[in-house]
C-alpha cells in the first residue's frame, strides 16, 4: 500500500488529492514541521531532503510534486489524472506544474523560509516585501494565459488541478488580494466541491 | 520542424544536447540575454515568461526544461532517452530532473538573478554569498545519494544526464570547488566525450 508524508499547508496536500482522486487505499503520515519532525533521522532516511511530499512505494520512495503526480496518473490510468499517451499534451501538462514548482512555490517560499538562500534579518524582511509582487506576476500569468477553464486543461480535469488549488490556498497569507484574479478564484472554489478535497482537507 | 529558442549559459543546454541525441533535425535560434532579447515583443509572443528553453512545435510552444526532455524522449521513443513505460523508474527520472529546477538551478539563481526575490543591494550580496553553500549542499546530496553511476540512473543514459551536466558546469562560477565532487566531475567529463555534447557547444 502507498504511504505518503505529509505537512498540514504543505504542497504535499496536491499528493494527497490526488491519491483520494484514484480511490485507492493508502496511509497518511502527518509530519508535524513546528516540532521539526521532517528532520528526524528515520525521516531521513526515507528522504534526505528532509521535505514533504515524500511517497513510499514497494519499490522505494518518491519526492518532488510533479514526478509523483505523473506517477500516480500512470499507475491508475484507468482514473484519467493526465493525458499519458499525447506526448504534446502530457507536456503541457508537465510545463504547468514545473512552474509551480519551480516558480510560484519558490516565490512562496521567499516569505517564510528565505533562511534558505540569505542570513541576514534585513535580507529576509526585504524578500517578504516582494512576494505580493511575485506571486501575483505569477498568478496574472496563470489567470491570463494558462487557466483555461473550467479546469486548467479545459473541460478535462488532471494533475494540474490539485497542484494550482493548493498553491492559490497560500496566495492571501502572501499579500494578494483574491479579487487579482477571478477566474483562479473560481477554479479554487471549484476545487473545494470536490469529493478528494474534502477527503484531504477533513 | 521543431525549433529550439536558446541562450548560452542557460539551462537550455539540456534541451539542445537532448535534441542532437534524438538525431532529428531541428532548427536553433540564439537569443542574446545580454542585450535583452528574451524580452522582445515578438519572443514574448512565443513564451509570455520571457525565458528558455521554449520549443516550438506544430501544436504550439513548450516552455521548462523537465517538461521539454521528458516530451523529446516521449516524441522520439527510439532513442531511448528514458523509462517511458516504467512509472516507478520514469517518476525516479522526474524527481531527479524537477530536484534540478526547482532546487539546484534556484540555488543558482540567487548569484546573479537575487532581483528577481529582493529590491536591495545588501540582499543581493548576502544571497550571492550563500551560494557555494546552498549548491553545494545541493550536489552532495547527488553526488552521494543520486546520481548511481556512469549515468544518474546507472549503465542507461538519460534526459537526467544532459540536465545535471548543464548544471554541474555551473558549480565553478557559484564558488563549488570541483574536488569537491569527484563522481560529479567524472559525470562530466563523461558527457564531453559526447558527439551530442560537442555539437551542443559547438
Amino acid at each position: 500500500m502507498l504511504k505518503l508524508f505529509y505537512s498540514r499547508g504543505s504542497c504535499a496536500l496536491a499528493s494527497l488529492i490526488t491519491l483520494h482522486e484514484t480511490g485507492e487505499k493508502f496511509e497518511r503520515i502527518d509530519l508535524d514541521f513546528s516540532k521539526d519532525e521532517q528532520l528526524s533521522d528515520e525521516f531521513l532516511s526515507i528522504n534526505p531532503k528532509g521535505r514533504v511530499p515524500a511517497l513510499v512505494t514497494e519499490r522505494g520512495t518518491l519526492t518532488e510534486t510533479p514526478a509523483i503526480l505523473v506517477y500516480l496518473a500512470q499507475r491508475f490510468p484507468d482514473s484519467g489524472l493526465a493525458p499519458l499517451d499525447d506526448p504534446f499534451d502530457l507536456a503541457q501538462v508537465q510545463s504547468f506544474n514545473s512552474y509551480l514548482c519551480s516558480t510560484a512555490h519558490i516565490n512562496h517560499a521567499h516569505n517564510r523560509r528565505s533562511y534558505r538562500w540569505a542570513d541576514d534579518q534585513a535580507s529576509f524582511d526585504d524578500m517578504a516585501r516582494k512576494v505580493p509582487e511575485t506571486m501575483g506576476a505569477c498568478f496574472d500569468l496563470i489567470e491570463n494565459d494558462y487557466l483555461k477553464g473550467p479546469w486548467v486543461l479545459g473541460d478535462q480535469y488532471s494533475i494540474c488541478d490539485p497542484y494550482l488549488f493548493t498553491i492559490t490556498r497560500w496566495l492571501e497569507g502572501d499579500g494578494v488580494p483574491a479579487s487579482r484574479h477571478p477566474r483562479v478564484q473560481e477554479h479554487m472554489q471549484r476545487m473545494n466541491e470536490r469529493q478528494s478535497v474534502s477527503a484531504a482537507l477533513s
